[in-house]
């Protein structure tokens, strides 16, 4: 299909026009989008939201995850970032949902000497990507967050760095789908020929590499949820980024007490909590805001981000295969990048021209045969820019 | 009732000898023991083993907890140790469950210098009492356990402390009860009017307190369990208790891969799960025994523990009550003082004549007219031995 209106001839009539494999944020979110264009949509999932969006901590931050060599995907994030205020306001008001969506920015911190010098470096380096970073005084930083512990030698803020609750976030997504008219399945795929529709979405997080044998891995991440004791809210609003003695960590507080603390990035498919991690996650996270040491520790687990090569996302038709889209592979990045991901995916399907954001993301690109991978082809430019129309053109299909 | 046969007159014939209050491993030992001499008992808990047993490690470690200033609770702590292999083996025969008595011996250690100088002065102390302790030089230390870290600067061996699995012991305690005739009433007792028995004991943990008005306490405390990666058995076998940068810390080893790791000692009544002392009871494990870091930890929970002013366990009948018998207060110690509570109290209950080493640990202690508390009294004599045969006879009731 190419650009076609929702299919109604009668042969048709019970074939989809999109199966979603896959009711993560992503798949659902794309679901939503294609469903809400008039298409009849299919998602499959037996068990909706219990990939790595379970985990997240669903920060938005493009401009604190913006590091070296990665300046295309930097741009999609920025995209998605963008996307994400009007993409939350549909959403609550397409269920009625409180999403967590939270606008106060996020301080990017170094607890000691060294921890700030790395900071300083990545700091520099987004400033010239014309990102919104300021460089805040000691004092300057106390004002933004008095919890801070004293020894914090010094932040930035980040202040169009949001957030955004994922386990607000997916079942929202599940309700907004629905009502637009997209019907859940809740049972595996294993095979792709087990789905019938005109296009098929992988959108199965790592789950992906066995049914398209695209190079997506599991990078697993530990993460811990604690609780402000007495029912009160953290003791601190911005999300809180930085390296505590070398140990990069994360700190996102939520209005109704919680605060994630993570993560770690391990080359490993098990999602065992270890005592090792937890330790290392805690100290860091008491170390840059002691009064966490008197919250709850109410989780403790580890879940499995789909990773790529180049830490990039895979968008759009697989090789040889115009039907079947990915929308997988999204690493660190899967909740600031659904919006995006949803609106490029339900384009695709639905005009069948790839949007020039699209380039960078392709599934080809990890042929031996293909363009450069993501992070090579990074020149400074936004993505997408810097690939002729020409092979754009080749993304097509009919 | 003093001395008296099972009750066979008619009348009586539906009231039993004796009631326990509390299900835990001190209530079910009582029962077990009292229903094995003919007496009819009745146990009640509406949740039996949910209290401190539950979280208990289950040391057996009378020489290693011998502490200044307890020498009649050391006593007590030996003379029940004592008992252990006996009771473990009764209880086995009795239900064919297995406790995870084990009896590799404890290790003591220090990590640092100052840590390895305050276990000194203890091992010192537990020496001059003539408790079986070893000095070890470090590469004796590093012979009995290879897995400790090789900045640990010191130990000694507590060859007769052993372990036993509280979560076994306390099915197996409740099926011995059973078996010998005691019945379960999964009920609360909110007011000692509420059971009708010819003696009443009360093991009822912390939860003696309302039902008794006797100084027991709640003594929070946080434990972790960890789990040697691979259903393996963990890399070491003793019982290993220590200071690590002051922190006093144990590690109990489980033939089925699984580490207690414990446990923190906190004047609070709550049971939450906090940041710092998780934080804090890794960090302490991991320094001492690195491979913990690749352990999963696989449960963090807090208990209480009943304690008392002077640590020590209240066991005997209250004031003015000689048919209420109390045999709570046992603190850190109810795993090991299970076989010398239960013997004890059974006694009591079946002559009417307390045993001398119930004397210093009379609930009327606490009175202030009373003879002095167990810390103070402790003149270095057995326990039991420093009080004259006259005031045993105050204890009889009829």
């Amino acid at each position: 299909m190419t650009g076609r209106s929702p299919s109604t001839s009668s042969d048709d009539r019970a074939r989809p026009d999109v199966a979603v494999v896959g009711a993560g944020p992503i798949g659902l979110a794309v679901a939503w989008r294609c469903a809400a264009r008039g298409l009849r949509v299919v998602v499959h999932d037996p068990a909706s939201g219990s990939g790595a969006s379970a985990v997240a901590a669903g920060m938005l931050s493009p401009v604190a995850e913006a590091y070296f060599g990665e300046r295309q995907l930097t741009a999609l994030l920025l995209a998605s970032a963008a996307l994400w205020p009007t993409f939350a306001a549909e959403l609550t008001e397409a269920t009625g949902a409180e999403l967590g969506y939270r606008t106060d920015g996020t301080l990017m911190v170094g607890l000691t000497g060294d921890d700030l010098a790395e900071a300083r470096r990545l700091w520099a380096y987004q400033q010239e990507l014309g990102l919104p970073v300021t460089p805040l005084r000691p004092t300057e930083l106390r004002d933004h967050e008095p919890a801070l512990a004293p020894r914090v030698r010094g932040g930035a803020l980040a202040p169009t760095d949001h957030q955004v609750d994922p386990r607000l976030l997916v079942p929202a997504l599940r309700t907004a789908a629905r009502r637009a008219g997209a019907v859940l399945v809740p049972q595996p795929v294993r095979h792709l020929s087990e789905v019938d529709a005109r296009v098929t979405v992988v959108a199965a997080g790592c789950g992906a590499a066995a049914l398209t044998g695209l190079p997506v891995r599991p990078v697993k991440g530990q993460i811990l949820r604690l609780r402000a004791p007495g029912g009160v809210a953290p003791g601190f609003r911005h999300v809180i980024r930085g390296y505590a003695d070398g140990e990069p960590v994360y700190l996102v507080p939520r209005a109704d007490g919680e605060v994630v603390l993570g993560a770690t990035v391990e080359e490993r498919s098990d999602t065992t909590v270890t005592a090792g991690a937890v330790q290392r996650l805690l100290r860091a996270g008491v170390d840059l805001l002691p009064e966490l040491a008197e919250y709850d520790l109410v989780e403790a687990v580890a879940g499995l981000r789909p990773g790529t090569p180049d830490n990039a996302p895979i968008l759009g038709p697989l090789p040889g295969r115009p039907d079947v889209l990915a929308a997988t592979g999204h690493h660190r990045h899967g909740i600031v990048l659904t919006p995006v991901t949803a609106d490029l995916i339900a384009g695709l399907v639905t005009t069948g021209v790839p949007d020039p954001l699209l380039a960078p993301f392709r599934p080809d690109r990890f042929d031996s045969d293909a363009p450069a991978s993501v992070g090579a082809a990074g020149s400074g430019a936004p993505a997408g820019a810097d690939r002729p129309d020409s092979t754009m053109e080749e993304d097509r299909w009919s």
